[in-house]
């Protein structure tokens, strides 16, 4: 058997996947700042309307138009790869599959999202599309989509990673957008920040709300968010869509299907096509991997909150550690988040999902594991699912179970080589749960 | 059509193509110290039995092993990829298609023949691999096909390098390799340079010297070369042997063939299966794409030279600058080599190839260009590729002529964002030609 199974472009789904079609229940609906449920124009100052209307349908299937597949062409379909070689290191007698989302140009699925949304963006005249990155994962990818319709794509990047992290914003800027050290002058959010403290470093808060305020601003721009929200899941649903068709041209189907999850994307995207299967009569577990440092779904309450760390999105009913808990300063900086997608959220509450945290030594361990044996060097978000299918393969050789494994490797490495530099060199932390901090966080809930 | 053109993995190549077999004239011979022609024997001491014999045949066809096929499978074979975003981009009527070695989990060509290296030296009984790397592509590349073979490797990387570009140090850490900042206290050539000068920086001369040294010194290690010797470009054919598979399965064939040429490895692994083609009724253009800064093909002398910089290897009838001209710090470390392999050499003086030259700013644009439009970042050298298909199609756009161009992306740009955050900056800079200093390094080579 081949070790990489490929599609041909043609079968580059012709549709999204809406997992809100097989719920059992219908999605908990966002709240405004008084506590009400707030409707689809409460977005429209900040996305173009196909996006909305993506965000609250619950149609089953949702065409891709021809002009977004084209750009997913670039690197689509992505291989599905059956790790022969870490299977043989460790000797089970599991089959492990891998569907490699690391060969995009951005290195990571994220611009699986990025390119409908700034498709959608342009066919309604946007001229400019606005987000906020952290490690620069995210901002790489929408520059990339931004490139490729010719829209100007602006950037605030908070400003501790502007400058310890050049190499993701020297490629945002390959790709031509314009990238800010977050604060900046250009809001009134980063003016009032500045006057107070003209050395602020910034945070991911600080950078929403000057990308937020921004898009709502300007009408000629509009704000695209890479995780947490139902259409960036459901343009993510290529990857499980993809991945069922290798499979099934190798006879083969899944087990249990594992994920890192932060916001909830790269994991609903694989996961959520295959819960489709469980709706009509399939058995397969769905298991999100997350920091014990970050433990949103194993450890938090599942409530409403605030999307962004200053309180200024709508509500949403979701497995929240609090939105002013600040995680350790782990390695996986896309797991870092302190909810999940409300659509994870509520299947996970209503038992179709499962979660595990995995310590973020064991994450390396597994990481340097899969780099000896299948070749790609992973990024620290990757490692989690990595770490959690070894484990499972190691169960397995105890009692002689020949499960199919399959996981998402959800990016590359190369941009990370200091965190495997910090792990080499023992330097990395294991971080307790942080139990107080994250009580204290969710009592300050507003409540209604 | 599709963007990308895929082979199945039973598509790798079965044999290597061995371009001697179809030269006009035999290879000219190596001479030792004393000027006289050396045979196989003296390589015995660093490189395995069956790469010193690949080194001296004549066979048309050398059958590549299995379990080297196995290990290529890892990524190959390479996508060939239509660069339509490119060609609409110049508005050209050519069509331009790329072989895409980026892929490999090393980030480039060079694991092509790292691993069968790799394969030859653990099937006769070797423990450890020995080389030097600058800026760390081979250096990889070697600790990638030394983990999956089980082989220890040691690299001697530049000490300036070590410094300054961590992150390929990196990496061939965590594929398990020993990394040595050169000059080190491991050989008596980096001793006596440490007694002189305790702060010595390194060159890769220094790195070369002590490498070979501990491969002669070691009956369990050898030593193992990247480029410039027959049997790399040997086993870098499968470039243009898959190539010019899936070009047949789109019923295309190329006018004009493009790589960049440093050592030679990557050009002659793409141009020497269509040379051959060529010795039986075909006419494509194959184009060496050199830096204007190290100009071997197109300025320099056709004599015999050493390889390396401090003339301890045996000498080669080679185009060269002069093994101790010191090209300028350009970012294409990889094309920064004095001289050229001698089989390329050789047909360049026979006229079977071409050569361009190309300034560095000029390749840096044609890069951001392609990163634009087909939104991989290329490498420093593949820029070079580029610049030059990038020329000709505009060249084409004025004549009208619709010309089908291959080139090879030799490698992705994800370790030398630097490189291009200078050329944002506007800190890049053209070199021009060395023409003193390249006559004074040739007036200083040995006569015989």
């Amino acid at each position: 058997m081949d070790k990489k199974i490929w599609l041909p472009e043609h079968e580059i789904p012709t549709h999204w996947y809406n997992v809100v079609a097989d719920m059992p229940n219908a999605p908990t609906p966002p709240l405004g700042p008084d506590g009400q449920p707030i409707g689809p124009d409460a977005l429209s100052a900040i996305f173009p309307n196909s996006i909305i209307e993506q965000e609250v349908s619950a149609e089953r299937w949702i065409k891709i138009p021809d002009e977004v597949r084209e750009k997913l062409a670039t690197w689509r379909p992505t291989p599905l790869v059956r790790a022969f070689a870490l299977e043989k290191a460790l000797g089970t007698p599991c089959k492990i599959f891998y569907k490699n989302e690391s060969v995009s140009p951005a290195g990571s699925h994220k611009p699986n999202s990025a390119i409908p949304q700034a498709y959608y963006n342009k066919m309604e005249g946007v001229k400019r599309l606005i987000t906020e990155t952290g490690a620069g994962q995210w901002g790489s990818s929408l520059a990339l989509a931004g490139q490729m319709y010719g829209l100007d794509v602006r950037v605030f990047m908070v400003k501790v990673s502007y400058n310890q992290k050049p190499y993701r914003r020297l490629m945002m800027q390959t790709w031509g957008a314009e990238v800010h050290a977050s604060p900046t002058n250009l809001t009134q959010v980063g003016r009032d920040i500045l006057a107070k403290d003209p050395d602020s470093q910034g945070s991911l808060g600080i950078a929403i709300s000057e990308a937020v305020e921004e898009a709502a601003g300007n009408p000629e721009a509009n704000y695209a968010l890479g995780s947490v929200l139902n259409h960036v899941l459901l343009h993510q649903t290529v990857i499980g869509l993809e991945a069922k068709k290798q499979l099934a041209m190798v006879g083969e189907y899944p087990d249990m299907v594992f994920a890192p999850c932060g916001g909830g994307s790269n994991f609903g995207g694989i996961a959520f096509p295959f819960l489709a299967d469980n709706a009509t009569g399939k058995n397969v577990r769905l298991v999100a991997v997350e920091p014990t440092s970050c433990p949103t779904l194993t450890k938090g309450e599942y409530t409403y909150d605030f999307g962004d760390a200053s309180g200024l999105t709508p509500m949403t009913k979701m497995y929240t550690l609090g939105h002013d808990f600040m995680p350790p300063g782990i390695h996986a900086g896309g797991l870092r988040y302190h909810g999940d997608s409300a659509l994870v959220s509520q299947l996970y509450h209503e038992g179709l999902l499962e979660a595990r945290a995995v310590s973020q030594i064991r994450t390396f361990e597994a990481g340097v594991l899969f780099a000896r044996t299948e070749g790609i060097i992973p990024a620290p978000e990757s490692n989690h699912a990595i770490a959690a299918v070894v484990d499972e393969a190691l169960r397995c050789k105890e009692t002689g179970e020949a499960k199919t494994l399959l996981f998402t490797l959800s990016g590359h490495g190369h941009f990370d080589m200091v965190s495997y530099d910090r792990y080499f060199k023992g330097e990395l932390e294991d971080y307790d749960y942080p139990e107080e901090a994250i009580k204290a966080s969710l009592a300050r809930l507003p409540k209604f």
